[in-house]
């Protein structure tokens, strides 16, 4: 993923290296800067254990500034006690001495095996060293410091015109633990140089998150280290966007589709995964029914390792809906594999319908379409398939 | 498997035969048979996608009695609209005319494959055979002719003396897809010869149900062919067994231990499985937030990996507590594999611990204890490992 394929918002500088956490050498501590304190808002794990990092820093960015952002991959920091929010700090603490900024200002974050106390002498050697290396154009770096199992680095980026100026936004992700309930954690960071009126951050980033990383099987409310940032240096130039502003509905809408596109790089990364399914549910009595049959289906284990067997076993699909809780009538269900119905009144098409259907299953991405033909309601899941290479991945983790 | 290590309760008999239903020529069609009418007793999936043997079972043991249950595998019967309550009907029909007895006396049941009609002619050829066949030493073939993916028979029973009397309890079951939330489905029938007073049957069973195979993560509310009958021909010559009695708890205990002891077989069978884990909590806030715990932990597909590993891994394991919705005091939790203390007051204990624990993950068989140190509930759930072989077992199913 070449860097200069998104622009980077002015006030940004960020910086990546290789601290030794990771045992491989691989890249594994990021720094992320704006120029000053500026607006941020964060959304954060719901779950009751809560990594050291997370507590620090919800209760920093609760506070509605920020400067820097330091990531450490390898290592989550989570199960730790009072010695882990003690590291926590002294990560924050190096930061700060270093750029010369109050400790209030950064954010940490940290992802990896759980339990086990952060090396501390990694951070004391490379932080400083990390603060003298910030430059616009290492964004890719900390793209790539933040990998834990991923496959690949995961970032997007929208630049939109409001009111004659450009504003850019960038974001970036990490997550490759497909299925939920778990606890694969998810983080992403997002930057963007638009003004916002006060306040704004916060719900915008909230519908942004819902509408996305909500909406895939790796849940944010479930790793105890789950945490997605937005911080905006207003340095655009851009007139501040207000509430029900057209500049306002833009902004959200780039935001929605960033965290959407890295929602679906984490799920086509899912851990062995060789598939991203869209699960679609539509004529669902209202929109709360509609995303429970979603989530049931993609969340299925039996459904997932079918769409790795490339079987077009819709019986398992239909089964999963019939006990997500959802109002169904068996008589009145539908269902289709992008454009091949293989399911109406909740009779299979034959064996026609399905040997078009396993041509879809082949494909490295499509989607299943249920109707329950009972209302209005409607919304979406994205999971991946479930394959040897989860197994295997998650069997060996630690060793 | 051999059939004599269990009394058969006197008052049934039983045939099993291959009838082509399964392409593989193996068993899988099966009658279970009272010498009359019996006390019958029924507990069905909770699914809203209902197969149509379960519709029609369901309605007819509502009734209470029963005489013969017909069993087939390889064809769930499932997603097949009216033609396949038609054809559940026509099966029932069968024994009836070929037993000469009342078609309300009849129980169907059908596992496998879901949304393909049943193949009629296999029942035609078949039923009338297997009526002629029926015998006292056929259980072990029933056993055998309902299961799909498992990879042994599962049967258990007790013989129990209740003032004086012997009474004997005998259990068949299959199932053998792990994963909760899911549709593996899971078939249970049990036949006494006991004699208990109207309407005990029910609670007994219901009791028995939600101490076993409620434990497991084979949930029984997640297929839509699940079914578990239990039926009693009075034959053992036994005075009343009536409420309150300490007959009663008798008779249920040796019911629960046959149920628990089939749960945990279809358990261990899971797909795949290498590994029987009991994931017990204790000192919750109350019994409900133990059951929680102890399931979250059961369902996490990254603890299940962990275990195929033989990973120690306890992040994974509190992490799913934290999410389970429980009440937890991420500070006083302890963990233990069968004796080996991991972690206490949320700390891990060390290195030292972590050699041992990964002895007893080792075994075939242990127990991972979660104190909470909140309060006095304490619940359990049986789990499995998941390796590869789930993964090939499920994405080749219908291939």
């Amino acid at each position: 993923m070449a860097e200069s394929v998104f622009a980077i918002p002015k006030g940004f500088k960020a910086a990546a290296c290789s601290a030794g956490i990771k045992k491989s050498g691989k890249l594994d501590l990021a720094l992320i800067c704006a120029d000053k304190p500026v607006e941020c808002a964060g959304v954060f794990t719901t779950n009751k254990i809560v990594a050291a990092p997370v507590k620090i820093t919800a209760s920093r960015v609760s506070q509605g500034l920020c400067q820097a952002i330091l990531v450490n991959s390898g290592n989550a920091n989570a199960c730790t006690g009072a010695t882990g929010l003690q590291d926590a700090r002294r990560c924050g603490n190096l930061v700060a001495e270093s750029l010369d900024i109050a400790p209030q200002m950064v954010a940490v974050s940290s992802t990896g095996v759980i339990g086990v106390p952060l090396p501390m002498y990694c951070f004391e050697e490379h932080v400083p060293i990390l603060c003298r290396m910030l430059k616009e154009d290492q964004f890719d770096g900390v793209a790539r410091a933040i990998m834990t199992t991923d496959a690949f680095p995961k970032m997007s980026g929208r630049t939109i015109m409001i009111n004659g100026q450009e504003i850019r936004l960038l974001g970036l992700a990490k997550g490759a633990g497909m299925i939920h309930p778990n606890m694969a954690t998810m983080l992403a960071f997002v930057v963007t140089d638009a003004l916002l009126a006060d306040g704004l951050l916060e719900s915008s980033l909230r519908q942004a998150v819902n509408s996305s990383f909500n909406r895939i099987t790796v849940d944010r409310d479930t790793s105890t280290n789950d945490m997605t940032l937005l911080l905006a240096s207003g340095d655009a130039g851009n007139e501040e966007i207000v509430e029900g502003s057209p500049g306002l509905g833009q902004f959200d809408g780039a935001l929605s589709e960033i965290l959407l596109d890295l929602a679906k790089m984490i799920t086509r990364d899912g851990e062995g995964a060789t598939k991203l399914v869209r699960i679609q549910v539509n004529g669902a009595a209202n929109d709360d029914d509609a995303l429970l049959a979603a989530r049931s289906v993609a969340t299925s284990q039996l459904v997932k390792t079918a769409f790795f067997g490339e079987d077009a076993n819709w019986g398992r699909i239909i089964a999963a809906v019939g006990y997500s809780g959802a109002e169904v009538d068996p008589d009145q269900i539908s269902l289709l594999f992008d454009d091949v119905a293989m399911v109406a009144n909740g009779l299979g098409l034959g064996s026609e319908q399905e040997s078009l259907a396993s041509e879809i299953l082949k494909k490295p991405e499509f989607t299943v379409t249920i109707d329950l033909a009972l209302g209005k309601g409607s919304d979406y899941y994205y999971t991946s398939d479930l394959s040897y290479d989860y197994v295997k991945i998650n069997a060996d983790y630690r060793t």
